[in-house]
């Protein structure tokens, strides 16, 4: 990253970096023998896109590699090595990722947590998920603990509910540590962890913890079935260089679901207002189009189905995306690049370690030729297999915001 | 390259190196709308090249990355790593790169610099290059200069005239420091710097270099408009190891330019004898082919071509190559390499990031059976995309000179 830094120069150029969460896939699962297959064809490969074949004849084409071969990346893994950090070196702690998923903005200084609403019985706790309550009584618990519970030894504590029995603590000072000893243990029937320090450094921040913890239980111990709550996930904001100083682009985010604005957020990049649709999202990108010179555009659904398992609802959805890409392509972008964080083939029900499809259009990409978008020609392209943390480099290098190294 | 060494054996096998100088490229500019693009083909791809074809047909092929994704080479880094030098580890300087481009020979402690004849009115530098003074007038001024300061303080001065207004100082001596400030203010209408020494061991080449200018001063400060010059680029002989001693084998590089005579020589290669053109090029190669058993023949015009935006002009020099190609062909050399130091599109007239199109021909390459030369069968070929540093590997092994890795 030194010798890229080096080499940055600036223009007005317009890069686009769209992203189908989820995008790449696997095969319907063979319902006979093994000897007598399927017809071969992923999701991608499956769904009727004349739109992405087109564009993608006129580009260059590859496949890349989140984070590495076999390695099946989490969301922020996957989006920190497309954004250009190396995603081993760079980790977003789970209580972090939890934390912009709910929508919190993370400071530089704060110490992000987990919470699960539990029932505890006799010093035992009989169920970790409180039989799994609504996300109303989640929230109604949430704002009682927020209205009681301000500051801790000069903390600031923010509270925010998140889905069914999950929460989210942010602990907002000065050199708190994320070195603790979690509460939650893990299986019903035994007993919580006290937390403890694990560095010496960490004294200070186990002691605010369980005097948190404390007032927490003071609060809700006589609730059924919420009588309690289990921390994990300790993690401070990983404070990466923002993307505008690395790479001195202006750079802007449009995503719906929170997890990716906070993620975008964590480096450096301006997240835009916007609806709940696809439609919204290029709204939203024409409406800003000429203020930034660098946009994430997230398209999160496909990615739902996948986790699904709902091979038909993907390639909808991914048929869907097609239809909508004529609109995005008329606003002109320098580089248009369409790819994925990670796969989610629907017959893993889950995010995989397969590469992501690529494609790179610019007038300074070579132009493959090849007749479609998908993982088989993405994986005879020009670009080859290559490291999901290059794409940055390849970016900047086709929107001509490099500079030639050495003489 | 430490298990590479272990490895190494030697053997008769000639290996030829070809480099077609800037060979890979971009397709033309689309004249219209995105939506209504070009023929899709580069330079490479719309020559007609029967011959290449043919060979690529029996060859193993594939593209090289010259130093990373994204990041487009000067010729000095681009050299180096093609012939198995870690180019970001090993960077020969600006000023190093200027003397063997002029055809000097450097020695391993020399400290090489370029000079601009410049224009110094009360103190301030009117003009950076003396009214673009003629290469004659530099050649005139040069002489004089060598004439009358041939050392300072034990240390040679060699002076040798570039074209235009710049020309090269090599500083011969011992324990000389490239850590100097340089002495051009960059734009005109300034002052120019004074050099200093940025670390303490470089305090006595500082006065050394402040000697020289002085002394030149005192000797064309009545000329008009040449009556100063301003230093950049101070460089050390990188000093890498030879490559014979590096792959035991014995290099000879063909090549009419003098910057890759001189690059090939800081790589320990003996630069053959040669005339101006492809031809006698060729028949340097036949005169010495059973001399030596590693030959780096360069051609160096396509890229000029490039350079100029010249789409046309290199499509034609690609395809004087492909006529010759069978006289080559003809000398049988054991292993044949065809590829190229950096692309140069003529879109960008100036080198780019993009991978080189490689070819390997030997009784020991796996035979890809594409149908032509071009980036496109090269994206399609069983090498892949892999790193320029390796390309020495695969020749060694393709010629038999590397011994099996553990039992």
């Amino acid at each position: 990253m030194d010798i890229l830094n080096s080499l940055i120069t600036t223009n007005d150029k317009k890069i686009l970096l769209i992203v189908i969460d989820g995008l790449g896939g696997l095969p319907r699962p063979c319902v006979q023998e093994r000897d007598l297959p399927n017809d071969g064809k992923t999701e991608l490969e499956t769904a009727d896109t004349p739109n992405l074949d087109k564009l993608a004849k006129y580009s260059s084409l590859g496949l890349t590699v989140p984070v590495d071969i076999g390695i099946t990346p989490g969301s922020g893994p996957a989006h920190l090595a497309l954004f250009g950090y190396d995603p081993i070196k760079n980790q977003i702690g789970r209580g972090v990722l939890e934390a912009v998923g709910v929508g919190l903005e993370i400071g530089p200084d704060d110490l992000c947590v987990r919470a699960n609403i539990a029932t505890i019985q006799k010093g035992i706790i009989t169920d970790r998920r409180a039989g799994r309550i609504s996300t109303n009584e989640n929230q109604r618990l949430c704002h009682s603990l927020s209205a009681e519970i301000k500051t801790i030894d000069d903390v600031q504590i923010i509270i925010r509910a998140g889905k069914g029995h999950r929460f989210v603590v942010v602990f907002r000072g000065k050199d708190l540590s994320p070195n603790l000893t979690e509460s939650d243990p893990q299986k019903d029937n035994r007993k919580p962890i006290k937390i403890s320090p694990l560095t010496p450094d960490a004294a200070r921040s186990a002691k605010i913890v369980n005097l948190f913890l404390e007032k927490v239980l003071e609060i809700i111990r006589y609730e059924t079935p919420a009588n309690y709550i289990l921390l994990r996930g300790f993690a401070l904001n990983p404070n990466v260089k923002p993307m505008s100083e690395v790479y001195k682009i202006k750079p802007a985010a449009i995503a719906t679901y929170p997890m990716y604005k906070g993620i975008a957020r964590l480096v450096g990049m301006t997240v835009l207002e916007v609806g709940d649709t696809w439609e919204s999202e290029i709204d939203t990108l024409k409406k800003h189009r000429d203020e930034y010179n660098f946009f994430y555009l997230h398209f999160k659904e496909v990615d739902m189905s996948g986790e699904d398992g709902d091979f038909d609802g993907k390639v909808k959805l991914i048929e869907k995306f097609d239809t909508l890409l004529p609109e995005i392509l008329k606003l002109n972008f320098d580089v248009v690049t369409i790819t994925s964080d990670h796969s989610t083939p629907a017959v893993l029900k889950g995010h995989s370690w397969h590469p992501n499809p690529f494609l790179l259009h610019s007038p300074y990409a070579r132009q493959d030729g090849l007749d479609c978008f998908c993982e088989k020609s993405c994986a005879k392209g020009s670009l080859g297999l290559f490291p999901q943390t290059k794409v940055m480099s390849l970016l900047l290098a086709s929107s001509l915001k490099l500079k030639k190294f050495g003489a």
